[in-house]
């Protein structure tokens, strides 16, 4: 998806949320500010919107000379849903529809996200958790079975620390054989990374690898050999989270894009409200090409 | 009141309300959206956000070659709120404290300001005034009524159309022959000029004059020197609004400034919640000479 209009205000007041999470040091945060603001004044509108993020976060790592800023904050998250999990299990357990109740969950758990909100609690979680279960499913959850089923290899990518703990209700109800969870190469934001799914237990459940990149979502040209050639051989990605949609919208390739909608360009763009939770199908490979 | 960080991305955002609101050629929105971003990052944040403000609207001017592009939206309000004069006059004669009502209800009425929300509805606005009566009020309404009667030059600075209706209802509690109202000298945004003051009917009640500025707020610097001339000799301003308060706030001189606080920055610049009403009163240049 390309960059919006809208994006770059909304990118720029994510610069200064992210920075002022990792500093206070005003001089740096100014110093940040300007460069975003005259990268974004030149910046290519037909690339995709964590592509720009993806700079923003190297150069706020480069300044503060913090590795993996999120660090504390991406345990924090962790935990919390770890210490939710119980309970969100015994809701799909107990459920009338089990693979329902765990698609809902896992996209509800895409609310966190320090991107888009940088003062997310514990309490906007398990709301979100309540949401899921009362709202509308934009999606039809009986076809996404049915792909997962009908499907070999299913790589599924992750979004964010916290939430990869909601993924796996989903990744349970799954042929566990056939899923490989897919995390970021390199810290960015709070997205998920190889540490995130070893401390939620993901990698004892399914194999785990890494995509190479540290951009905030599936950006192609920036991932690893190893992962393309692996993002290559599936027949079906399931990706979380709207920076994976973003990079991932237009790619040939069979996709359900699961993911709660938090912002109003995507809201736009996909045709749906703001907080919807979404389960989206690309178009199939094999029905664009006849169309084409 | 000096730019903050985070006025930025908010002035980024309202350049893109702005613009669509005149124009409906993208090409156009790029290009005042690259040229803004180039000057924010270039800017001197000690200048106030409606210098950088009125910058970009005659930009905006330029560019759709419109002298007034919000006529049509400042003669709506202007209607608008003339249609709901009736009901909020009767509110303030039938009230046990008509003095404080009238103060309320011009507060109230700076809801209507298109630089902060360009979505505004008459439905917003009749809210607003329901709420003016019932929510508390940030002053001391006692005092500024002390202040009005022993005042012999009073400046009211207007601030928007439609808004300047609500003002009429504070001024006609005013010993009138003390009250000048000021205008903008010539149009930005939504803000009220003599055209609005005329078409409500307040340069029927009271002498109104022009501040020969095309800023969103009062820039003395910018101010014709008649203007200034007034501004120095009176005993008394008040000033409504947020751009009067970013432009006036460090001004050595005895203001009220009413506002109803739409922006966070300002909220915690003044220290109160987003939606209080305001009426709060500058340092005194006595007391503050007194204090250096």
């Amino acid at each position: 998806m390309k960059t919006f209009f809208d994006c770059i205000p909304c990118i720029v007041r994510q610069t200064l949320d992210s920075v002022r999470l990792v500093s206070s040091d005003e001089v740096l945060h100014e110093r940040l500010l300007r460069e975003v603001l005259r990268s974004a004044a030149e910046m290519d509108l037909d690339r995709t919107p964590p592509e720009m993020i993806q700079s923003i976060h190297r150069r706020i790592r480069d300044l503060t000379d913090h590795n993996d800023p999120y660090k504390q904050i991406k345990d924090s998250l962790n935990r919390a849903a770890l210490d939710l999990y119980p309970t969100l299990r015994t809701w799909v357990d107990e459920s009338n529809n089990f693979l329902e109740t765990a698609a809902r969950l896992a996209i509800s758990g895409n609310v966190i996200d320090f991107g888009v909100n940088s003062q997310l609690s514990e309490t906007d979680i398990r709301q979100s958790c309540m949401h899921a279960l009362s709202t509308s499913l934009d999606g039809n959850v009986d076809e996404f079975w049915d792909a997962v089923c009908n499907a070999q290899k299913i790589l599924y990518l992750a979004d964010n620390a916290g939430e990869i703990v909601f993924d796996r209700l989903l990744i349970e109800q799954m042929p566990l054989e056939k899923i490989t969870v897919v995390v970021r190469g390199f810290p960015v934001i709070n997205d998920a990374t190889i540490a995130d799914a070893e401390d939620t237990g993901i990698t004892e459940l399914v194999e785990v690898i890494e995509n190479g990149s540290d951009a905030p979502g599936t950006i192609l040209a920036d991932c690893s050999e190893s992962f393309v050639k692996r993002f290559n051989e599936a027949d079906l990605i399931i990706a979380k989270g709207q920076g994976n949609y973003e990079t991932l919208r237009k790619t040939d390739k069979d996709i359900y894009f699961l993911l709660k909608i938090k912002c109003p360009v995507i809201a736009r763009d996909i045709g749906c409200q703001i907080d919807s939770l979404v389960m989206r199908r690309s178009a199939m490979p094999a029905v664009s090409s006849v169309e084409e």
